[in-house]
């Protein structure tokens, strides 16, 4: 199995090379990341500059060949199927993000827009990540992260699935259960914030404004807020019939991994 | 009637200012764009970065108010609704794009990230596109999303509207049909180039690799292949029951206006 | 005579046009400048990406052909030398900048870097700035930018000269005299300012530390402190034994024309 | 002894590592580069944006503290000096830049421009290039840096120098000597090649116009066409009867650690 592992917090994010170890022996890894933090970069990709990228000599993982991209997130896994890699991947795998991207929020995350460029070229494609910007626990979610792509492995699911995975900020053992869900709302909107140098007016766009809305039960957002994995699977864009595959073994390889059954 | 103006081409697309121009009598028009062309930028917005707005001292139609940003089109929104105006605004018109937006390449369009800001603070928000790269013919879709936007505010829709619209490049009298369609599928996807400026390779993504899949007729490539008009609401992110409202006083509408009828 | 108007400032900047409309009737006037401030960009140039220009449909001055470059100052005289004019320049005019460019603090500016660029290519080339950040009157730079374009147009000075202008920021009549002087040192440092998006740190940094170093009364530092023009000519990078061209006239012509004798 | 080195190729370029290897043991070491590929960005500084700083986990030599910028060369020395270092620098070492920086094209060099912000500040500054884009050949450029570094700290000249240093691509047996040179011309202008999207005509400046112009014998320009050292104090800027200190020591120091004498 070829996996592909990217990320939007740049190359040198400790998330990224939590999951990219976890994933180590379930196949041939390859990282293809951004080289600068790319947070709020959603599904940009660059069309209008040349894309530049450097093959990492020393990365912190031995073996995994590594790609950083002076670009986006999108960009990465563009250039990575397109340019980088001999042969074609199996399962793209983005994050593990520091902060969560739940709801409508997610439109803007440039782990989800790494996350598309491979589903869109008919690959099965997972964003994960934590709700925490601080003190961000990453076991439980690269523990989820390697149960999700054995279990996609080891079935014949087609097409091929999107899926977008939040983790609450706990140890493994605290995580109450893993949830099929859908989307909520948008969880967070901006401020903007002016500042000046002394001469000119700028602005700071800040994403720190709290949608104070309920949750319906079936979303990831009240999944999360409920210490849950929320295990969303992108559906609705595509066809007016469209069921979901049955994920249940997803959610149920996910909680016996978090629970030390994991391999 | 408070009016948005945005895009991605850029504040001096002709596309902008096509459409600005025929709003301009149906209440306060403000436009707030990209600096420089953002083709490709998708959803992005700027949270690592300062945001710099410049006012234009003279814009291309006398007394609408126009800013010029150094961000995204998605910054544009934020920046107009959360800090540069006043008062709040009514409605958001994305465009007109030179080039489609058809199915799910919307997602990668800075057009329709624009108009998805408006459409997350509650504001009806409208993304218009034209199907061609050259020789853009903008008259029909300055038409089709002035008689939108008419009968918008002559309705009272709650919850806000999200149309992203698709027309093909013809004249208004060669338009066939206005319909309320759903997104297809991707319709391109990317090629990726190798270049080299003799010492280093560089890469230039292409989003020119036509996808050939035979599209529904319910879909919005179909309609604009078919010379017709695609007006999609986004809907399935949200809620599972969730109904369009009625639409077809819209696609009336734009007939209407496209035959000669508007005002 | 074919003059090249560039600044560092924007194409927008309102010293651009005041230099650009004086200098109108005196030959074919050309204006290639960057879309966005670049204040400190110093000699920058584009070598590892591509720079994208667009001509300007509506100049605030009518008649004179106008680029906007998204890039450095140094790429807009490159860019308009090389590529843009059909025809070769005989004057580049760089400014009219606001905030000095005394002693070696040009080598930050891009004012200067622009100008740097005409010189190299055997065009005489004059930077043109007022010493002031905040209410710059750009009378007096437009009329002695003026008066040096006639004189250097009258004389035949081989080879090109580089002269960098610092005016005080005063209205004409208030301009005791125009001196030939020698760069001073450093005018400014920078400051390091910290700042915090609430989990990074960030840094601004601020040309605003004065160096407080007596300046010699043959620099240009203490003819703009004393109210006067400080005429700089680079020489000393380029031969041991070199002299300036006799620059009197120069200084003399200025002056007459801020007594109103110019025309 | 407290020592910077920074360079304008990025934090990942062999030659920082190759220097900042050679200089390791000869006092504190601490290394400030820009993270991506800088080449051409001359004296710039960022002023209109923020500057990030993230510090290196495990550098290629372990125990040297590493800052990746997200800046200019000349960012990262005003960063590494005003806010990073708890104590001042004694000396600034920029390069092994890939590529000469001779004559007046050291304008341009952000390896250059880098150096100037530590003389601006007080700090000997040493610019170190080697004359080839491809197979550089570093040992002898990190060979004459630590003889360098070691005779001014064994010196106490007074003011601070500013040294720019150029190399021959050669093996150290095969240099035939070091000479103290000034500045000659402009060794490269720049053409403009015109490429396309195929939407829109974008402009690539490359640095490769080599100027034909006889180089007089004690110019960097000739000594390293005659595979000898060149070693440029830079001075004229200063004070009209600016003698520079004596260098031979320098040169001297250099031959006989290429040599082999060196310790």
């Amino acid at each position: 199995m070829k996996i592909l592992v990217t990320n939007d917090d740049g190359v040198n994010a400790p998330g990224l090379w939590k999951v990219a170890g976890a994933l180590k022996d379930l196949g041939n890894v390859m990282v293809s990341a951004p080289d600068r933090d790319q947070s709020g970069i959603g599904t940009s990709m660059t069309l209008l500059d040349v894309v530049k990228a450097r093959e990492v000599a020393s990365p912190p993982i031995e073996g995994i060949r590594t790609f950083a991209i002076e670009g986006t997130p999108a960009d990465c896994v563009i250039l990575a199927t397109e340019a980088l890699s001999p042969s074609p991947f199996d399962i793209v795998v983005s994050g593990i993000n520091e902060g969560s991207n739940l709801g409508l929020d997610m439109l803007t995350s440039g782990t989800v827009g790494a996350a598309f460029q491979g589903y869109f070229r008919g690959i099965h494609s997972v964003a994960v990540s934590v709700a925490s910007l601080t003190n961000v626990q990453f076991e439980a979610a690269a523990c989820a992260a390697r149960s999700i792509v054995k279990t996609i492995a080891a079935s014949d699911i087609d097409p091929p699935l999107f899926l977008n995975v939040n983790l609450p900020n706990s140890a493994p053992n605290l995580i109450k259960g893993a949830d099929i869900t859908r989307l909520g709302h948008r969880l967070y909107l901006e401020n903007v914030e002016r500042g000046s140098n002394g001469r000119r007016t700028h602005y700071w766009i800040k994403h720190n404004r709290l949608v104070n809305r309920a949750a319906a039960e079936d979303t990831d957002i009240w999944a999360v807020r409920n210490s849950r994995v929320a295990i969303t699977p992108l559906n609705a864009f595509l066809e007016p019939g469209w069921h979901s595959p049955d994920l249940q073994p997803i959610a149920d390889g996910v909680m016996g991994a978090l629970n030390g059954g994991g391999g």
